[in-house]
């Protein structure tokens, strides 16, 4: 296998220089995070291509053809991404008891689905009033709509505040976001394709989301606390993690067949199993594939970066007005689900919910392949995906300072008086 | 990232598969990574094709050009299964001290070359009195020669016999083994391509492989003893187990660069940090990235094999000839090394170094692309790799029963009077 072993070497790269710089900035007080995505810039392809250039084995393989073999290897590097970001949910999952998330839950319904509504309905508006047509307008309207809810997730543990009520709620919102982004990309889906909207097939897209995530959450979590216990029957080795690890693959492919992201599926089998993470001592013993994977999302998410779709200049005025609209629109929907909490609450939760990531860039593309959206539109996407990733780290670490250095027990003060 | 989500699928099924078919040969008594390599088999593309089909996301990736998609796919489950192996000889080398590993040094040093030479004169041999060309039987020849050491150190491990004489005496002489490989291959190479063998390069590489394996051994050994205690000083979360991950990877790579397996690199990465290993836990610690991507490896190799190669009545004959040869002159070869110990032992030794996994098929794919081995013999040699990799586990186990059985400290009476 000696292309596999040539992709190695990238490997290698993407973790010393994550955890090189994951340092540095841990030490200037920064979440390593925030150095990891823009290490991954650096290293990229479209700037020093220490990364993701095929090599000779690579390219022999698919026939001296350079993008097929470029494709190839960026496919290899984004599963691993992709294993990454989904251990990472899974752990956090691990760290948020479902109990605590009911707490939140009609908090967390109304801050996603205000966090929908608002960037769905300005970009659409914004898109009509710049003359696009209208199933275009919906589908960048849609392509405003769904939180990539990694970034956060990992700013939010990268600074221990996983357990704070405006994790919680940003987490649970991010669920419904997600299931809402779904209804909308197969209503407008249906419009782009056939001209209507097949009201059945919406509402079973939406019977099946909702159920998914229902029976997975209830009927999981109690399946977990009663039959966990069962691996112990079990001869092979470690055979907790590796239940453990099959409910999480499980269930991230699950949700992804559905139409949610895999993400959401790894999330919620976290959280059935955080039942039992104490007695089984999971995140301990998850622990060390968290260190090994999770980097890897974010040097090859950062790595994917083409800084230069920030400079063409047909393209670059219009992607900063709707990467605007994306910010504002989203941190204002999303803030108003939180409003009665403290100012600093309503922030952290409306910046939390921002993230954009490779959610949007699905809806954009599956708009150029019916054709209903142009090229131009598809890479003022890509800059609001990018740039609302980029931005959220720093700004989120910021207002996250104070929960950050009071003890977690003060948290509910500087969230204001509780909710349920 | 859709193509990359349905890769999880891939990997969902072939780890689900991995674990539950290796729960099932723990139960009848077998190491659970017989059943790994046998259910890659059945998933296969070339079986069942549960696995390495790539679906829609992936065609559209590759516009519709199946073999690229095919390739693509092939290409990102490689690198898991690269990885897989390479954390499972990081982990073999943990367990391994230097200074044991130095007890049998020269025992290691005589059964690798003996098990170097035997395969390659009686291949050689076999092809020219075949009628074959000079050229072409010094690459088959050359094909018969490198043990690929994973199978063995899996099995080795999954019956917690790695500490015993005979374990080490194989790990050993497998890198000694995969030293001469280099060589012989740089000098078929050179006799392929040039028709003559350029000595200096040769002396070069000679050099370069020996210095790595020396200099990583010895004085890496030496510095991680010395420094090690170093990481305290880094901030990142847990800072001994990415250092060692990151050697480990960083070795990998180095080897594979100067022409030696990537394993090799990895083996003494571990073997190197096996001298702290107790006092941060390295192994506890790297045990769940243990669990999660080695079955990887094992199911994915099985995978690959293509049933219908030995049923191709054309060369069937010639196969099962080649890989005869294959098994008996390595097992002999390697088992004269072992003389004066027990039977038993020879019987390991010479077993335990019979697998060729994919070394040889990168000898063979060098004299294909040179032009100078015809496509006959390159399925030929695909038959003899897949055989010994298949039937060495069986034979193995059984070997090994009585080391597993009994307690470890009457390894030494069953392997016979003490040698160093």
């Amino acid at each position: 296998m000696p292309a596999a072993v040539s992709v190695l070497t990238d490997l290698l790269i993407l973790f010393v220089a994550a955890k090189l710089v994951g340092e540095v900035f841990i030490r200037i007080g920064q979440p390593a995070v925030i150095g990891e995505l823009l290490v991954g810039v650096v290293l990229g392809p479209y700037a020093f291509g220490l990364i993701g250039r095929p090599g000779p084995e690579l390219l022999e393989l698919f026939h001296d053809d350079p993008a097929a073999a470029g494709e190839a290897l960026q496919l290899a590097l984004e599963v691993f991404a992709e294993v990454g970001v989904v251990v990472l949910l899974f752990f956090v999952g691990l760290e948020t008891r479902l109990d605590d998330m009911l707490k939140v839950g009609w908090r967390a319904a109304i801050v996603g689905m205000l966090g929908v509504l608002l960037p769905f309905v300005s970009g659409t508006a914004l898109m009509l009033a710049l003359g696009e047509p209208a199933v275009e307008s919906l589908f960048i309207g849609v392509a405003l709509v769904a939180t990539s809810v990694g970034i956060t997730a990992r700013v939010l543990r990268d600074l221990g505040v996983l357990d704070a009520r405006e994790a919680r709620i940003i987490l649970g919102a991010a669920v419904f976001d997600d299931i809402l982004g779904l209804l909308m990309l197969t209503i407008v889906s249906g419009i782009g394709s056939t001209g209507e909207v097949n009201v059945g097939r919406v509402a079973a897209i939406a019977a099946l989301a909702l159920g998914f995530t229902a029976v997975v959450a209830l009927a999981g979590t109690w399946a977990v606390r009663r039959w966990f216990h069962l691996v112990h029957h079990l001869r092979i080795d470690s055979a907790p993690v590796v239940v453990s690890l099959a409910l999480m693959l499980g269930l991230a492919v699950l949700a992804a067949a559905i139409g949610l992201a895999a993400i959401v599926g790894a999330f919620l089998a976290g959280m059935m199993l955080s039942e039992v993470a104490e007695e089984y001592e999971l995140e301990r013993r998850i622990l060390p594939l968290y260190e090994f994977l999770v980097p890897f999302f974010f040097v090859i998410t950062g790595s994917m970066v083409d800084p230069r779709l920030f400079l063409q200049r047909e393209t670059i005025g219009l992607s900063l007005l709707v990467t605007a609209v994306a910010i504002v629109t989203k941190a204002v929907g999303a803030g108003l689900g939180g409003l009665g909490l403290s100012v600093r609450s309503i922030s952290i939760i409306g910046v939390g919910m921002v993230p954009r990531g490779e959610v949007g860039l699905i809806v954009a593309s599956i708009g150029l392949s019916l054709g209903v959206v142009e090229h131009r539109l598809f890479s003022v996407v890509v800059v609001m995906a990018v740039a609302t990733t980029l931005i959220v780290p720093p700004v989120l670490t910021w207002l996250l300072r104070p929960l950050v250095e009071a003890p977690h027990e003060a948290v509910a003060e500087v969230a204001g008086p509780a909710d349920s």
